[in-house]
C-alpha cells in the first residue's frame, strides 16, 4: 500500500513524479498483438526505411499509455484519471529513453470534486517533446477523511 | 464440403498436394503473440544481424504449422493426422516463398486403421530443404462406406 496523495498536498505550477521508460522492440511486438495495431513501421526496419523513417518507431498509443501510467501511479489508489487528451508531435525509437513528465496547471473544487488539471508530455533523449497532452485528475481531500 | 480422399485413392511413392506460403513480417509478429515466442531474431533486423543471421527469420514452428496445414488439407474432414515429427535444417525468410511438400512412403492396415506414412518437407526458393519430417495419417476406406 503506497502513501496516498491528497488534494492539499499539491501546488499549482509544481511538477509531478516523472516516469522513465525504455521500450524494446519486444515490447512493440507485444503491443502490436495487444492493441491490434500491426502497422509494420513498428517492427519491420526495411519497411520503415522505405517509408522514409530512420527506423522502426514506438506506437504513439504506447507512449500515451506510459503517460497514463505516470498519472495513475502519481494519483494513487484513491485518485481517478477523469480526462486524458494527447497530441502526437514526434517519434520515439525503441532502445531510447522516453521520459514522461507532468506539471500541475490548476487545482479547483467543482461538482463536489477536488480536481487537478495537468500539462503532460513525453521527452526523447534530445529533450524534444514527442507527445503532449492535458489530463484531469480527481484526488481525495483531507477534508473528507 | 470438399471431396473426401480415401485410402484406396493413394499410392505409395506418390506426391501429395503441395501448399505454397509466403509469410510476411506481420505474420511473424502475429505468430510471436500467438505462440509466446518473442525471440527478437524473428522481428528485430538489427538484433538478427548482430547474431550473425542474414536478417529476421521465420519461426521454425510456424513453418511446421504450415506442414500440418498441408497434411490436414490433404487428408480432408474424415482423415486424421496421427503423428507429426519435424527436424529443423535451415532458415526461411519472410517475403520468400516457402513450399510444403509430401510423399507417401507406405500405406498399411494396422490396429483396424488404414494408415499412411509420409515424408514431408519445406523447400525455400533455392530448393533447399529447410525443414523435414515424417507424418502418419489415418484415412477412411471405401470398404467402410
Amino acid at each position: 500500500m503506497e502513501k496516498q496523495l491528497y488534494y492539499e498536498d499539491v501546488a499549482e505550477e509544481s511538477r509531478i513524479t516523472r516516469l522513465v521508460k525504455q521500450p524494446t522492440t519486444t515490447q512493440l511486438v507485444m503491443w502490436a498483438g495487444a492493441s491490434g495495431d500491426y502497422n509494420a513501421i513498428h517492427y519491420d526496419k526495411d519497411y520503415a526505411l522505405k517509408r522514409g523513417l530512420p527506423g522502426v518507431i514506438v506506437h504513439g498509443q504506447l507512449a500515451g499509455a506510459f503517460l497514463g501510467q505516470m498519472l495513475t501511479d502519481w494519483a494513487g489508489d484513491k485518485g481517478n484519471l477523469k480526462k486524458l487528451s494527447l497530441s502526437y508531435k514526434g517519434m520515439n525509437f525503441p532502445g531510447e529513453i522516453l521520459i514522461c513528465k507532468g506539471k500541475i496547471v490548476k487545482k479547483y473544487f467543482e461538482d463536489n470534486q477536488y480536481l487537478i488539471t495537468l500539462k503532460i508530455w513525453v521527452e526523447n533523449p534530445r529533450s524534444e517533446k514527442t507527445l503532449t497532452g492535458m489530463a484531469v485528475i480527481n484526488l481525495p481531500s483531507k477534508n473528507d477523511i
